[in-house]
C-alpha cells in the first residue's frame, strides 16, 4: 500500500476532477502490475495495473489507495475490471466518498466473491487524496498558500522590490509545486502589480495547471497574462458587476469566466472556492498576494501553508506576507501542523497543514 | 580535533572573557586526557587534560582548538604546562589572536622541541570560537538575534498578546540557548512592556548569563527585574544623560551601569556593543525587541539569527519581528547563511550566520 500511495502521488495536479489513485497488483509475493491515474484523470490506476499484469492478475491481491469505482463514466468501472481479471483479494485504503461510488465498489467486488479489506493506511491515503476528498466532502478544493519571505516575514521592500528574496533553487521548486496542483490562484492586486504568467517553467508538466485570477471587476492588465492563452488555461473569477467590455475581451481571447457573489465590493471567498470546485478543481495553490490570501484565511479556507524562508532581513518597513486578519485573541489564530521541512538552495522550505 | 571541538563547545556561555577551548591528549592511539575550559574561564582546557592524563601525557599528542596561552595570567601558561608534561606534539586549530599570545604559545612549544602543527579544522574552530575572536579582533561580541515568529513573521497580535506563539519545547530551547551565551540583551521597550526576568529557567546553568538592558535614560520598571539581582547579574547600558536618581537606584540594588554615547536620543549601537566587549562579553543573545534589534541590524552588528517559526498565522495587523531597516535596494539587505535547522515541539528552528 505504501508503494500504491507513492504511485498515486504521481498523479497529483494532473488528474482533476478525478482523484489521484495508485494500484499495485501482487501475486505470490511478486508485483505483477502497477498503475496510477493518468494525466487528465484516465485511464484509472486499476486499469493500468491490470493491463500491465495481463493474465497474471488472476488470483492476485490488488492494493488500491481508494475504493475502485462502480459507475459507468467515460470508462467502465474499475470494480468490473478487477472482477473480470479474477483478482482474489482487494485491499483498499478507504471508501470513495463520491456519491456515485460510496461503498458500491467494495460491494460489487464482494458480491463477485472477492475478499475486500478496507482501511489500510487510511490516514495516509486521506492526506494524499485530500484535494479530491475536499471537493467531494466540502464542496471546495484543498487550498495551499505559498509564503516566500525573508527571516522577518517580508515579501518585498517597502518600495516593492522583491527580486530575489529566495534562491533560484527555491524558485524552481515553486514551479515544481505549481505542477503538483490543479491550479495556481492569485488576487487581482498581484495581477495588476506583476502581470504574471503563472505558468510552469523550467520543465514540461504532464498537464499545465489552470491559472486563476480573482478580480471582482476584471480590472486586469492585458499584457503578458492575456498573451499567454496558448500556454495554459486561464480562468477569471469575477463578480456580478464586472463590465461587459472586460468580460468580452477576456472571453474572446479564450479565458474562461466564472461569476461568483460579491460581499462589500470583493468576491465572497467561499463562493469563489465553491465555484472552482464546481469546475472540478481539487488542489489549488494560492500564490498571494497578501490581501487576497488573508481574505481566504479569514474565511477559514486555507488548508496548507508552504513557506520558504530566506536568509535575509528586510525590516518592518518591508511588505508583510499576509494582510490583516483582525484577530482579537491568540486562541482564535488558526494553527497548522508541520508536515515537512527541507533545505533548498540555502533557504528553508516548511509545509504546514490543518488536519 | 573533532572531539576537541565538541569538548570546547561545552564551555560556550560559561567562560567569558576567555575562549571556550577543548583539548584531547592521544598517546599510542588511545585518548589519555580530555579537557575543556571550565566555568568562569579557568582551569584551561589543556590543564584539565594534562591533569587527567598524569604521567601518560609524556610523549602524547595534544589536540587543541586554539593556540595554548603563553602569558602568566591568573594561571600559569598552558604552553609551559604542555612542555612540563613532555608532550611530543601539539596539533592546534588556529593561532590565538589575543595580543598577549599571538603565536608566542606555538613558539614556546617549538623552542622546547615539541612538534607543532597548526590549522587543523581551522574554519570549524573559528566558527566555534567566533565570540572570543570577535571580541579580540573586532572589539565587540558575537551577536545573535532571536526571532520567534508566526508563519507570517509576527511576534504578537496587534494588541500585544503573544503568549504563546511557539511551543513549550521551543521556549525551553530558548532557555538552553541563553545558557550558551554570555549575556541576554534586550532594549528598554521590552523591559518596559514585559519587565522580564531574562534568567535561565528549567535547569541550572553552569554560569548564569549576564542580563543586559539598553535604555538611554534608565526609564525602566522597578519590579521583577529589579527584584531578581540575586538570580543573575544585571547590567544596564545607558547614555550620558541618564538621571542621577535612576543610576543610584539601580546601582544600590547591585546592578552594574555602563555609560555609552548617544546618537539622536538613542544609545549608539556600536558604542554599546564595544562597551560590552570591554567588560569581557564574547557572545550576546539579543531577544529583541524589534526596534532595538533593527538598530543593531542597521549598524551591521548582527552576526547570527536564531529563528523559531510556529504553525500559526497572525496577519499583517500583528506586530512585526523587526523594526524598520530603511533599505532602498534588495542588494543592500544583509544576507545570512543557513547553519542549522531542527524541528522542536512542532516548530521549526533555523539558524543563520554571517561568515
Ligand atoms: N513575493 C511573493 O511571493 C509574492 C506573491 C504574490 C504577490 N506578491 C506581491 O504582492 C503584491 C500584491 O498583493 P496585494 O495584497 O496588493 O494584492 P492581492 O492580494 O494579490 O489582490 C487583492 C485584490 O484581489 C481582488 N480580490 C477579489 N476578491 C477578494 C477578496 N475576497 N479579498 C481580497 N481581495 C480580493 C481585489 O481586486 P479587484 O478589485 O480586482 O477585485 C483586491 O484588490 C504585489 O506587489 C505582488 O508583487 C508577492
Ligand atoms: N515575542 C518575542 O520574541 C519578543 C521578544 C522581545 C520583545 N517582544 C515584545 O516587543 C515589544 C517591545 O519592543 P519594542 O520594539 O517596542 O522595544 P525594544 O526594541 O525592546 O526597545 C526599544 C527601546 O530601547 C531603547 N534603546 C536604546 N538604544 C536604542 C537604539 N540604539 N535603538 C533602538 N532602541 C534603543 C529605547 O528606550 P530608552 O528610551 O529607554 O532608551 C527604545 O525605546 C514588547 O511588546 C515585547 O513584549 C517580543
Amino acid at each position: 500500500m505504501r508503494l500504491a500511495l507513492a504511485l498515486a502521488a504521481r498523479g497529483l495536479g494532473n488528474v482533476w476532477p478525478n482523484p489521484a489513485v495508485g494500484c499495485v497488483l501482487v501475486r505470490e509475493g511478486r508485483i505483477v502490475g502497477r498503475g496510477w491515474t493518468q494525466p487528465g484523470g484516465r485511464p484509472h490506476a486499476e486499469r493500468r495495473a491490470l493491463d500491465q499484469a495481463g493474465a497474471e492478475a488472476r488470483g492476485a491481491t490488488a492494493y488500491v489507495t481508494l475504493e475502485p469505482c462502480s459507475h459507468h463514466g467515460k470508462t467502465p468501472p474499475c470494480a468490473e475490471g478487477l472482477i473480470g481479471a479474477e483478482v482474489a483479494r482487494v485491499v483498499s485504503a478507504m471508501t470513495d466518498p463520491d456519491p456515485r461510488v460510496a461503498g458500491r465498489g467494495h460491494a460489487m467486488l464482494r458480491a463477485a466473491g472477492i475478499t475486500v479489506d478496507e482501511g489500510l493506511l487510511e490516514p495516509e491515503a486521506r492526506a494524499l487524496q485530500a484535494g479530491f476528498l475536499s471537493r467531494i466532502e466540502r464542496g471546495r478544493p484543498w487550498i495551499a498558500v505559498k509564503l516566500a519571505t525573508s527571516l522577518d516575514g517580508r515579501i518585498a521592500l517597502g518600495n516593492g522590490e522583491s527580486q530575489w528574496i529566495t534562491s533560484a533553487e527555491a524558485r524552481a521548486r515553486v514551479h515544481a509545486l505549481r505542477a503538483r496542483f490543479d491550479a495556481v490562484l492569485v488576487g487581482g492586486g498581484t495581477a495588476r502589480a506583476d502581470d504574471p504568467l503563472l505558468t510552469v517553467r523550467g520543465f514540461q508538466p504532464a498537464r499545465a495547471p489552470v491559472r486563476v485570477v480573482a478580480s471582482a471587476r476584471l480590472d486586469l492588465p492585458r499584457g503578458r497574462l492575456a498573451g499567454s492563452l496558448d500556454q495554459a488555461p486561464l480562468w477569471l473569477v469575477h463578480g456580478p458587476n464586472a463590465p461587459r467590455e472586460a468580460r468580452d475581451f477576456w472571453m474572446n481571447i479564450g479565458a474562461e469566466l466564472i461569476e461568483v457573489a460579491e460581499e462589500k465590493g470583493a468576491l465572497q471567498p467561499r463562493a469563489l472556492v465553491e465555484g472552482l470546485a464546481a469546475k472540478g478543481l481539487t488542489r489549488v495553490f494560492c500564490e498571494g498576494g497578501g490581501q487576497f490570501a488573508a481574505s481566504l484565511m479569514r474565511a477559514g479556507l486555507v488548508d496548507e501553508f508552504i513557506g520558504f524562508t530566506a536568509g535575509v532581513a528586510l525590516g518592518g518597513d518591508g511588505r508583510p506576507a499576509l494582510g490583516p486578519l483582525g484577530l482579537e485573541r491568540l486562541a482564535q489564530a488558526p494553527r497548522y501542523r508541520l508536515s515537512e521541512t527541507q533545505v533548498i538552495g540555502g533557504d528553508v522550505l516548511h509545509r504546514w497543514r490543518r488536519d
